[in-house]
This record gives C-alpha cells, sequence and structure tokens, in this order.
C-alpha cells in the first residue's frame, strides 16, 4: 500500500477544495445549492470520473460514483461537501476525498467486490443555510416530503423546495429517490474533538452516535429599576436563571458520555440598571443512552418548577429537537477493528457527539464511521486541521473494510 | 391651603409637558440640547415667569426662576426636566412643577424670605444621550471641566461641548458657572419603588442616597463543539458565569439597605451548539452603607478567583462607576418631618436606591429629598404614574420648609 501516494492525493485534493468557498478571507462557507457547492461538485465529480467510477448527480445535490460489483446492491461509502459559516478545510469533505481514495485503490488493485460501490459526496448535511440539515441521508430513507422542503428556509427566506429548482432538481420528485438498494454505509469523518489526540490513538472506530435533546427555556420575571426595588420584592429573571444554568454542567458529569450546554442566552431588556425581565436560553444534552438524556432533562424541569414556585416567576419549556442515540454496526466495527490490528494502526472506541449522515443510514441499515484525530480539537473554525497522513490510514482501513463487508453482510 | 387648585395646577401643567417628547408613540423621550428640551424648557420659563419670578437659563441649559430674600444667599428647590429614553411623564419634571407652584404659594401669601429662593429645572440628570448624567449639578458644584464635555459623546459621536455649542451655549465657560451663593438644596422627585406604596405613606423623607459600583465583567473560556468536546476538557464561560452570578442577589440580602443586580449580560459566541468562549456582565451593587457595598464586591473577586483558580478560565474586572452614599441634611429632614406631623400627612424616612441631583450638591452643602409615591413603584417607562394630590402634599410640605429653612441654616 503506497501510504505516501495516498496521503499526497488527499494534501493535493483538499487544498483544491478550499476554493469552493463564498468567504476565502475567512475560511470555507459552502452552503448547498450555490455556485461555490456546484464548483466543488463538478471538481468532485471529475476526481470520481478520473478513478474509473460511473458518476451522476442525484435529486438531492449529492454526486455519486458507481463501480458496479456481483450484485446491484450498494455498499455506500462517502461523506458531506457542504460546510457550516466559516468553517474548516476536513469536516465532511475529507471523508469524501478518503472514498474516492478507496474507490482508486479498489480500481488499481483489480478488486472484484461482491457488491457494488457507491463513493457519495452528500448535500446539506451541516443544515447551515436552512437551520435543517442530514439532506441526502434524509431523502435517500425517505425522510422528507414536498411539504417538509417547502416549509424549510434560509436567511433570505428561499426555500429548500425553490434553492433545489434554482439549481436544476426537481424538488417535487423528492419522494420517489428513496433507495431500497443500500446495504451499508460507511463514513470517514474527521474527530471534531480533542479525545483521539489526548489518547495518542491515530483512528477513532465510533461505537454509537449521541441523542439530542434540545430546548428554549424562557424565564420570565419583571423589569424593575435596579436601584428602587428592594430585593426582596424582585423578579429577577436572570437571578433564577443563573441558579438553574449552574445545575446542568454538574449533573452533565455524573452521566457516563454525556454532555450538557447552554451556549445560547439572551437577556430582556439586558440594561446595567434594570432588573432582567426575561431570559432566554437554549439547553443541549447529548448522550450515549437515552435514559441520561431523559433524566437531565426532567431534573432541569424539577428546577424549573421548584424555582417558579420559590419565586414566583414562570417558565415554559419548548422542545427544539429530540433524536435518539444511534448504534453503530458491530459486524462493520469488527472488521474495521481487525483491519487496524492487521495493519498495526493504533486506534480505540469512541462515541460521536456529533451528529452524521452516518446517523440516519444507521436507524436502518448497518452503518459505521471511522474517525480521524482533530489538531487541538479544533473544528467548525477556520483553524480546524487534519494530518493527511491520518486520512490515509482512515483510507486504507476502509478500503480493507469494503472488501470484507461484501463477504460478511 | 387650596390642596384642590395646587393638585389642579400640576394635572394641568405636567399634562401640557407631555407634549414635549421626541417619541410621542411611546412615552416621554427628552434628550438634553434638543428641540424637545428647548420647547419643554420654553414651557417651564413661562410658568415661572407667570408666578412672578425672575427667569433666567444658566448655561447648563437648566432654567432658574429667582426670588429676591433680604440675602443674596440662595436656597435651591427643584429637579431635572430631561428624561431617560421611552420614560414617563413624572420622573424629575413633577419635582419642578411643585418647585414652581412652591413658588406660587409664596408668592400669593406674600411670605418674605431671608435667603433668596431660586426655582431650578436642571438638565442632563438622567445621562441617557451621553451615558453620563448629573449635569447641571456637577457643573454648579465644579465638578465638570472643559476636557470632560470634549471626551463625552452621544451616540451620534456628538459630545457634550458641541450639543452645547449648537444649543446656544458657551461650553469653554462651563468652569466659571460654579456657584458658591447655595445654601441648602431641596428636591420633590417621584420615589421610582414600591415602598412608600407598600407602606401606605403620603411622603418619603430621604435619608441618604445609595452609593453604587458598577463593575463589567469579563469570563473567558474557549469556544468548543458543544457535542464533541467531553465536560472535563471544556473552558465554558457561561457555566463559570452562572456560577458567580447565581451568588450575587443572595449576597445582597444579607445587608440591610442594599441591592445588587447582574441586568446586563452577553455571551459569545452564542450559538446553541457552540461551547461559549466569553461571558460578559455588569454588575451594580447599590448601598446605603459604603462597607457593605464593597464587601459585597470584594466577596464576588473572591468567587472569581476561586472560579479562575478552579477551572483554568481567566477574568478581568474592570470599575465603571463608584459613588459613596451622600447623607441627606439632618436638619432639614426634622423641618420636612416637623411639617408633615403639623398638617397630619403620613410619611416615612427611607433610603433613595436611584441616583439624584441632590446627591451632588448633598456631598457639599445642606440637601434633602422629598419622595412621592410611585404607583405600582414603576418608573423609566410610559407606565410611570404618580398622583397629583401626593405630589401637593410634598408641594405643601416643601412650602412650609422653605419658610422654616430660611430661619434655621
Amino acid at each position: 500500500m503506497d501510504t505516501a501516494k495516498i496521503t499526497q492525493n488527499i494534501t493535493t485534493e483538499l487544498e483544491q477544495l478550499k476554493k469552493y468557498t463564498s468567504t476565502p478571507e475567512k475560511g470555507i462557507t459552502r452552503f448547498p445549492f450555490t455556485q461555490e457547492a456546484k464548483e466543488a461538485a463538478n471538481y468532485l465529480a471529475q476526481l470520481m470520473t478520473e478513478v474509473g467510477l460511473k458518476v451522476r448527480t442525484d435529486n438531492t445535490g449529492s454526486i455519486i460514483g458507481r463501480l458496479e460489483g456481483k450484485s446491484s446492491e450498494t455498499i455506500m461509502l462517502g461523506s458531506h461537501y457542504d460546510s457550516v459559516k466559516h468553517g474548516g478545510a476536513y469536516d465532511g469533505i475529507a471523508g469524501v476525498i478518503c472514498a474516492i481514495e478507496v474507490a482508486r485503490l479498489l480500481r488499481e488493485n483489480n478488486n472484484t467486490l461482491s457488491y457494488s460501490l457507491e463513493i457519495i459526496a452528500t448535500n446539506d448535511e451541516e443544515g447551515a443555510r436552512f437551520n435543517t440539515g442530514l439532506f441526502t441521508g434524509k431523502v435517500l430513507l425517505g425522510q422528507l416530503t414536498v411539504d417538509d422542503i417547502k416549509n424549510q428556509f434560509d436567511a433570505q427566506g428561499i426555500s429548500v423546495y425553490d434553492a433545489m429548482k434554482s439549481y436544476g432538481l426537481q424538488p417535487d420528485e423528492i419522494a420517489e429517490h428513496t433507495r431500497n438498494d443500500i446495504k451499508a454505509f460507511l463514513e470517514i469523518h474527521i474527530e471534531q474533538g480533542p479525545v483521539l489526540e489526548y489518547h495518542g490513538a491515530q483512528l477513532g472506530i465510533v461505537q454509537v452516535i449521541v441523542g439530542i435533546k434540545r430546548a428554549k427555556i424562557t424565564i420570565r420575571g419583571r423589569a424593575d429599576h435596579a436601584g428602587t426595588m428592594p430585593m426582596n420584592m424582585r423578579q429577577d429573571a436572570l437571578e433564577q436563571a443563573s441558579k438553574v444554568i449552574s445545575k446542568i454542567s454538574d449533573r452533565a458529569r455524573l452521566f457516563p458520555n454525556s454532555v450538557a450546554t447552554v451556549g445560547y442566552l439572551e437577556v430582556k431588556p439586558n440594561i446595567m440598571n434594570i432588573v432582567p425581565s426575561e431570559v432566554n436560553f437554549a439547553v443541549e444534552i447529548r448522550g450515549t443512552d437515552e435514559d441520561s438524556i431523559m433524566s437531565q432533562y426532567y431534573a432541569l424541569l424539577a428546577d424549573l418548577d421548584q424555582m417558579s414556585h420559590a419565586s414566583g416567576l414562570t417558565y415554559t419549556a419548548e422542545n427544539l429537537l429530540f433524536t435518539s442515540p444511534v448504534k453503530m454496526n458491530e459486524t462493520i466495527m469488527n472488521i474495521l477493528e481487525a483491519s487496524c490490528i492487521e495493519r498495526g494502526y493504533s486506534y480505540m472506541q469512541l462515541p460521536s457527539g456529533a451528529g452524521h449522515d452516518a446517523q440516519i443510514f444507521g436507524e436502518q441499515i448497518p452503518a459505521a464511521m471511522l474517525f480521524v484525530p482533530s489538531i487541538g480539537g479544533r473544528s467548525h473554525c477556520p483553524e480546524e486541521k487534519s494530518e493527511p497522513k491520518d486520512l490515509a490510514v482512515a483510507t486504507i482501513v476502509a478500503y480493507d473494510a469494503i472488501l470484507k463487508i461484501a463477504n460478511s453482510l
């Protein structure tokens, strides 16, 4: 296996892809159905063609390169090519480039596949433009309707439906693009966290993609003059919010493989000498176990109830998102592990704290993920970086797995 | 004493003054050195002339009506005629109208004054335009320089200096307007809080104007992906801020006549699924005792130190304001109390939680304040209201006091 050449190809191709951004002055911004997305798609199609794949663009705007096997049933390998705003040059797209390298290796080694292989660059996984995400995966597994995409809008008020039309796709036919021929889905992705680097592992094998509970909490008190309203007559929304929020992180620390974050908080009227009348905040709880996620959420609601009872302030809690944890396929995990051992790569199993296309596939069919270390754990920022030699390791392990999966499923 | 007529005059005149606002659709907004300020000033000058005062505008934009007494030394009675943004129709201006009524009663009763009396409508007490305040008081007591007012700007970048020039004043001569002839300052003002209403008192005699400590606290952590960064590797600025803030109010409750407020808080980057990298908040501690204010502030700094030590996050604390508590003059307080008792008005002594012109005067000369109940404790909002009959009570007590002060100081 010519690791140096794989590393060189990955380096060159990721360098070229950095050009397809709407914010060249600050990282990668490649939203779906835009000019920069089309340029990236064209480049990926060219790379796929060069390695001998039969290339098409599907109705979600994903680019697919197919290698026919003995069976028309398909194993899919890939990741996404869209990005967040001011993101990095590795999130998603690195997995696509690795997948194309896997196809090159298969072609150059004249491997015969039992199943057909599709290298896929999925579209709108991040959801940064329409506040949605996992678009290609949801369409391929029949989870989106025409009504849905008519009611998802970007900041300019353009719907997914209209954006697809402008891009030359057929949004009315979205339901007809459900795929029943996919036997397995494999994704290479950067970790986006510090765990592999911390443990000095070359590769991560994902055990489970966390479930996510997001809720918007509003605490309503009363605005008063911060000098003239005595402490015992106040209804200070920020005082009460701070008491409730101060418990959220420590509670998350009691549960293994769980995180909880208040990333967004807004105070009204937010003036130095006025007692806050209202605080809005978003709480996000992630974990590998659904019960532990909901235990934390119910404990938060209990704290809010108690606060309301004791202080007279009121609150509302609005669900924004709930997804269950999705386990990766153990058979494929074992295949990936065997390859690491055989080739002498250091690896570890870990949960994925971020969502990925593999979770949509993994709900219905065997799916697995390989994580590549993120330097400093940084992601969703221009500083995001993974080493091309680590991406080459993931490529080789995926290559091994594609050959073995065909005989194991 | 024709209380009905006093009440009627106050009602009519405050009604007329509601017209001088830049936001007729939402409360009173009467910033200094504006067209609406000039219209209000002209109306006040007309009222003062009608009751027989000799009227002038001083170099701060305040309107002064003078009644000569046996001595040229002056007792000053008044309040401010500027307002906050979207404020009410009573804060400040009600005290000016009451003061003019006092002058009318003195003239109509042919009272002879030992000292001369000046009825004053001060300017820019609120500081809403230039983020300053107590302007006339500071100038009259020699606390502002030309340099100061060249470096205080409004939201459009106009300095106090330039605003004064455009208004027809002489900012270069500001230092020459220090007054050495003022023997006492008396101010009638709405309470802006709920205490008088809660106790059913018609009138409040202010004991002390609270001192204020304001600081801007910045806690700096690190932005991370809210899914992929484990809890024990985070530097969550909002987690730490919430723990520090949650103690501030309860600590203030331990000190009598003290309040503490976090009214302003800003989270960066303030995105639901990103661990907060920075939290800025403003803490304001007010109290009648300087030691109790500083004890609370040092306890907050100790909490921040401990937080920084334990979590590795850093913080800075920047002083925004410190003013000492200012005691009102006991001789005048006794005179006011005696008048309440003689006339059968219910009253109570209380601290002022808000700042007032009387605190600037009170630092150097005998000063006192009368508070009139605020309905529901509301202030700095369009709903702000006090009963004209209560304002009439304050007027009569001030009338009594002006006559007595002349013989007591």
